[in-house]
C-alpha cells in the first residue's frame, strides 16, 4: 500500500491572487533601511474581496497595514500597500478579507485559508550594498579549466609530479587513483581561443572552477591563493582572459573555497611544519587532539578555522587577500566580476561552532567596499534557505529549489542514477509536486536572493543532463527550457550545449571536443535558440513568475515585466490541451512565438497542446499594465 | 467564488509511519554534544518499506545514516537509527525506501513524496543546560495579582497616586483613562489564602504577572526590579508566597519584561533626568534624535537597549540583577522557579539591530549557572519558530501553534471577536486544517522546546474562552480537553476554571469571585476532571503525540509514553463514528475511561462516536511496547 495520499501540491492558476517580488509588483527592488516601498497585489474580481491588508512583523511584532484599491481591470482588482523598510528584512504577506472565503492569506507558496508560519512570507531586503545590477537574468557558462580547451602554450609546460597526463581525446579515468590526477592540460588561453563559441551561444558570464595552484585536476585543494596555477598559464593568462572576455561583453567569475585549503597550501605547510605550532597560520586551521580537521575526513583538505580573525582578515580584508586581489576594482576591468564560493554551506561550521553567516556577511561587505559590482554566489546542495537571509551570499546554486525538482520531472526512471549522496534514486514526480517543491524552497528566500542565484540542471559535480534523460534530446530541451525561462541566473556546464554526457560528476568532466562533428547539432540548436529567446526578452530576464498550470506532464507559467509578458509552456509528454482564458492574458493576441511553436489563439481561450516533450515561449506587450508600482525609495536601486 | 481549493491539511492516521521526539521514540531527550542517541521509527508493514535512512546535516552538509530493523509487531516494523549529536542541533528526518511508494520522507509534518526544506525536520538539541525536568506536563495557573484575591493586609495599605480604587465587586472599567489604573488591591497574601483552591484544582505552577512596583494595575511598566510592589505586600509577601507554595508542592514563576521598563523606572529617571546623558543608565535605553524609543510608541514604556553590555550584565549576571535576585538557588527554596518573559519576541530588536537570540541565550545561560532548576518561557503571539532554536527560551507561549488553531475550531462564528490585532475575525476551520496548523508551527521547534512551552486557550491578554464560545460550556470543555491532553505545559488563566468571561484581554481581568455561588460549577468540574486525568497519566504528561483522525468535527490522537497509551477523542459537534482498528491499539481492551464516556470496544475496531461537543480519554498499558530505545548518552538527562 502506498504510504499516504498526501497532498504535495497547491492550486496554481490565473484565477488566484498574485504577488511576487518583481518590478511589476514592487516599486523598489533594492531599498535602503527606512525607505517606503509600494507593493501591489492583484486579486481576481471573482473572489469578491472587500479589503486587503499586508501583515508585517517590524521588530518582531505582528502588524497590519491596510491596502488601497488602485485599479480594476477586466479580471482583477489591484491593491497597493505602502510598506516601510523598518528592519533590514521586511517580511510581508497579504490578508484578503471578505467574499465567500472571508479570510485568506497570500504568501510565496500561494493562498492559505489557515494560519501559516512566516517562512514563506514575501520579503523586502534593505541592504546598503544590493547585488550588482548586471547579474539578473544572465546566462552563466561553467568551465572546468583542465577540460575545456588547451592552447598551444600548454605544450611547452611541464606536467606536475602528481599528474597522470592525458591526451585530449582520452576518456576520463574515474578509478580512485586517477580521478583527481588525470590531467588534460586545458588552460586559460585555451578558453580565450574559444570565447567566440560562448558569445555565439549567448552567454553572459564565464564562471571558472578554481584556477589556483593545487595537486589535483579540480584544484579545490588550493596550494596558494596568491597566484594562478602556472599550468593554466599563470596570472598573466588570467589577465588576458579577463581582458578578452570583457572586450566581448562577457563577465568572468572565479571559484574560491572558503571552507578548506589543500594540504599543500603554504599556510598549512607553515602550520603543520616544524615549529608550526607557534605560527599565526597554525590557528587558521582546526585542530583536535593535535590532528587537523579535514573536509569530510579527506586528509588533503584541511578545514579552515573561521573563528580566527586573522584568517578572516587575510582572506577578506587585506588588499592582497583572496577577495580583493582578484576582483575588478571600480573603474578598472582587469579583474574578476565575482566569486562562486565552494562548500559555502559548511564554511565556518564545526561541532559547536557556527559562524557561517558571519563569514558570508564579511565576504559580502568586503566585496561591497572594494568591488561593488561583483557577484557572490554560494554553493549549496540541499536546504539553502536558512543560509540566505539577504546580507551574505547574494544567491546560491539552486540545486534544491530548481535542479532536483526538474530532475524529478524529466529523469529517466529506468536509468536510476543515484544522485547527490542519497541512498535511493530520485523519484519521478508529476508537475504539481515539482512546482510545489520549487515554490517551497524559493519562497523562503527573498526575490532579490532568488534572482541572484544560479539555476542549473547540471554541473561539474553531478550527472550530465543528457545522461540523466537517457539521451532523449527532447527531454534535454524540456530541462533547458525551464532553465532558460525561469527566474535566476541560468548556469550551464561546458559541453551541455553540445550534448556531452557523464554518469556522475567526475565522469562528466570530459574534454570538450572542438571537432564539431562530435557535437549534437540538435542540442546545440536548442541551447542557442533558448538562450537567444531569453536574451531578447525583458520578461524572461527580469520578469516576475506567475504559475498558470502544473499538472502531470505540463507546466505553464507567465514571466511578467512592466513592458512584456512571456507565456512559457513546457511539456514532458503529450498531454490534454490546457486552455487559458484570453481575458486573463491581456494583449496575448499581439504576441509572437519567441521559441517553439505558436500557441493556438481562440476568441475566448489560448490553447496549449503538446504531442510530446517540448517547449514554447509566446511573448507580448501586456495591455493591462497600468497599475505599476511607483518608486517610493530615496534612491533608484541598482538595476544595471 | 472562493479563492481556491487549496489543500491545507495532510493525511493523518495510524496507517502512516510515525516518529516524535518523546521517550518512546528517542533514547535521550537531553543529550550533550557528542552523545549518540537512538531514534526509532515505526513503519506500517503494509507500506512494504525495504530500508529506512535518517538524513541529517552535520556541519551543514547532508548525510544519510542507515537504520536497522529491530522489531516487527502485528502492524509495524520498527527501525532504529543511531545518531551522533555532532552539532548543538541535529535535525533529522527519515527516508523510507521501497514498496509501492519507493521514496518517501517522514518529518514533523508527516509523510512527503517530494523533497521538502529542513524546517520541519525532527531535532535533537544538545545543550549543557537542558530545561528543568519538573516542568514537562505541568499545569500552570496564571494570576494577575491585582485581581485574584485581596488579603486583610491590603486594607491597611495606601493607594498610590495613579490608582483609581475599585471594590472587589466592581465591574472592570475598560475606558482608556481607567483601564490601566483601576486598582482592586489584590495582593500576594491573598494568593496564599487561596493556594488550596489551586491544589484542589490540580495545579503544579503558579505564574504571577509582574509583581514589581509600577504605575499601572498590570505592572508591565516596572518602576524598579529591586523590590516587590509594596501594594502587593513587598518582598516579604513574595517570600511567604514562595514558601507556602513550595510547602504545597507548587512552583512559582514570575514575569519579567526584557523589552522595556516603565518611564518611572529608577534607571530611566536617572537616564532622563538632569545630567542623565552622562550616566551609564542613559545607554540602557535607545535614543533617536534625543528622544527615547518606546514600545509600540507608548510613552510610558521606554525600550531597553540590549546592545549595552552593562545593562545585560546588570539584568542577567549580577547577583542582585533581575535574574539571580529572585530565583531559587540550588538547595534553597525561597525563590522563584522560573521566569516568563514579556514581549520576548521584540526584545533586542530595533531597526537594524537584532540581538534577540543573544539576549535569550544570555538569560538562559545565567539561569543555568545560578538557578539550573528554573524554567524560562518567552511570550510570543505569532510565529515563534525562528526564535526557539533551543539555546535560548526553553519554550514559548504557544498562541500560534495551539491557542489560535483551537480557537479556529471552536469559536462562535456569530460572536466575531476581533482578536490579537488582526483586522478580521479568525475564521472557523475544520479539524484537518486545525491539526495541520498545529503541526506546521510545532514541527519547526524541537520536541524539547515544545514540551517546555505553554499551551493555552486564553490569557490575561486575550478574549476569555467562555466568551469566545458564546457561553457554551460544552465548547469550553472541548477547548480545555485539548489544553489538558496535548503535549506542553498547560496554562490556564485565573478564573477560567469557574467560567469567568471577558470580551478582550483587559475586560477579562475581572476580580476573581470567592463567593462560590458565582462560579459555574459545571465548568469547575470539567477543569478539575481534566486536570485530574492529566495528573494521573504518564502518557498525558510525558507521552508523544500521534494523530489518529482529524476531520471536520472530530480530532483523535494518541499520547504514548513507554508505559501507557492515552487515546483522546475530542468533538466539537456530533459526527459520524470514527473506527480505529483494535490491532493498531495493542492493549486497548484493558483500558479505562480516564475522562468522559468509555469507548465502544468491538472485536476488530474501537468505535468513537459523539452526539455533540465532548471529550473522552481512554488509557491503557500498551502491549506492543517492546521496541524501547536504549539510552546511548553519556549521562542520564534531567528528567525530574
Amino acid at each position: 500500500m502506498p504510504l499516504s495520499p498526501v497532498p504535495d501540491s497547491r492550486a496554481v492558476g490565473l484565477h488566484l491572487p498574485h504577488h511576487d517580488g518583481s518590478r511589476r509588483y514592487v516599486s523598489d527592488l533594492a531599498p535602503r533601511l527606512g525607505d517606503v516601498v509600494d507593493v501591489l497585489v492583484r486579486v481576481p474580481l471573482e473572489a469578491e474581496v472587500d479589503a486587503v491588508h499586508a501583515r508585517t512583523a517590524p521588530d518582531g511584532e505582528s502588524a497590519f497595514t491596510p491596502g488601497r484599491l488602485v485599479r480594476t481591470t477586466a479580471t482583477d482588482a489591484w491593491w497597493k500597500v505602502r510598506l516601510t523598510c523598518h528592519n533590514p528584512v521586511t517580511n510581508y504577506r497579504f490578508l484578503l478579507v471578505g467574499g465567500p472565503t472571508k479570510y485568506a492569506w497570500l504568501n510565496g507558496t500561494g493562498v492559505h485559508h489557515r494560519d501559516v508560519p512566516d517562512a514563506s512570507d514575501f520579503r523586502l531586503v534593505a541592504h546598503d550594498s544590493p547585488p550588482p545590477g548586471w547579474a539578473e537574468g544572465s546566462v552563466v557558462y561553467q568551465i572546468f579549466p583542465d577540460r575545456f580547451a588547451r592552447s598551444a602554450r600548454a605544450d611547452r609546460r611541464e606536467m606536475p609530479d602528481w599528474a597522470i597526463p592525458a591526451q585530449w581525446s582520452d576518456p576520463v579515468d574515474t578509478r580512485p587513483h586517477a580521478v583527481a590526477h588525470q590531467l588534460y592540460g586545458g588552460d586559460l588561453d585555451g578558453i580565450i581561443e574559444h570565447l567566440d563559441h560562448l558569445v555565439a551561444l549567448g552567454v553572459d558570464v564565464v564562471y571558472l572552477t578554481p584556477f589556483f595552484p593545487a595537486r589535483s585536476n579540480h584544484r579545490y585543494d588550493a596550494a596558494s591563493f596568491d597566484q594562478v596555477d602556472p599550468i593554466l598559464g599563470g596570472d598573466r593568462a588570467l589577465q588576458r582572459l579577463n581582458k578578452a572576455a570583457h572586450e566581448r561583453g562577457l563577465r568572468v567569475m572565479g571559484d574560491f573555497t572558503t571552507n578548506h585549503t589543500g594540504d599543500a597550501h603554504e599556510w598549512f605547510r607553515t602550520a603543520n611544519g616544524p615549529g608550526g605550532k607557534r605560527t599565526p597560520e597554525r590557528d587558521y586551521y582546526i585542530w583536535e587532539d593535535g590532528k587537523y580537521v579535514a573536509w569530510l575526513g579527506v586528509p588533503s583538505l584541511p578545514k579552515l578555522n573561521h573563528l580566527n580573525e586573522g584568517l578572516r582578515r587575510r582572506i577578506f580584508d587585506e588588499p592582497r587577500g583572496v577577495v580583493r586581489r582578484w576582483l575588478a576594482r571600480p573603474g578598472r576591468r582587469e579583474g574578476l566580476d565575482g566569486w562562486r564560493v565552494d562548500v559555502a554551506n559548511m564554511t565556518g561550521r564545526w561541532r559547536g561552532t557556527d559562524v557561517n553567516h558571519d563569514v558570508a556577511r564579511q565576504m559580502r561587505d568586503s566585496m561591497a567596499r572594494h568591488a561593488p559590482d561583483a557577484l557572490l554566489v554560494g554553493e549549496h546542495f540541499h536546504d539553502y534557505t536558512p543560509d540566505v537571509p539577504g546580507d551574505g551570499w547574494h544567491g546560491v546554486m539552486n540545486y534544491s529549489g530548481f535542479c532536483k525538482p526538474v530532475w524529478n520531472w524529466i529523469r529517466d526512471d529506468a536509468a536510476d542514477p543515484m544522485t547527490m549522496g542519497a541512498p535511493a534514486p530520485l523519484p519521478v514526480l508529476e508537475a504539481g509536486a515539482v512546482v510545489e517543491t520549487m515554490r517551497d524552497f524559493t519562497s523562503r528566500i527573498s526575490w532579490q536572493s532568488l534572482v541572484h542565484s544560479f539555476n542549473l540542471v547540471g554541473s561539474h559535480d553531478v550527472t550530465r543532463l543528457r545522461t540523466l534523460v537517457a539521451h532523449d534530446p527532447r527531454l534535454v530541451e524540456v530541462a533547458a527550457g525551464l532553465l532558460f525561462t525561469m527566474p535566476s541566473l541560468a548556469m550551464l556546464t561546458y559541453g551541455d550545449e553540445i550534448g556531452m554526457e557523464g554518469d556522475f560528476g567526475e565522469d562528466g568532466r570530459r574534454a570538450m571536443p572542438w571537432d564539431e562533428s562530435a557535437w549534437d547539432r540538435g542540442i546545440h540548436d536548442i541551447y542557442r535558440g533558448l538562450i537567444a529567446a531569453r536574451r531578447s526578452s525583458d520578461a524572461l530576464r527580469r520578469g516576475g513568475l506567475r504559475w498558470v498550470h502544473a499538472d502531470g506532464d505540463a507546466i505553464v507559467f507567465l514571466r511578467e515585466s512592466p513592458t512584456e509578458t512571456a507565456l512559457v509552456h513546457v511539456s514532458r509528454a503529450a498531454h490534454e490541451s490546457v486552455r487559458v482564458p484570453v481575458r486573463q492574458l491581456a494583449g496575448v493576441e499581439t504576441g509572437r512565438a519567441a521559441y517553439g511553436p505558436a500557441v493556438r489563439l481562440g476568441k475566448r481561450a489560448v490553447t496549449l497542446n503538446a504531442s510530446g516533450p517540448g517547449v514554447r515561449i509566446w511573448t507580448w506587450a501586456p495591455t493591462d499594465g497600468g497599475a505599476q508600482p511607483r518608486r517610493q525609495g530615496r534612491r533608484s536601486g541598482s538595476e544595471g
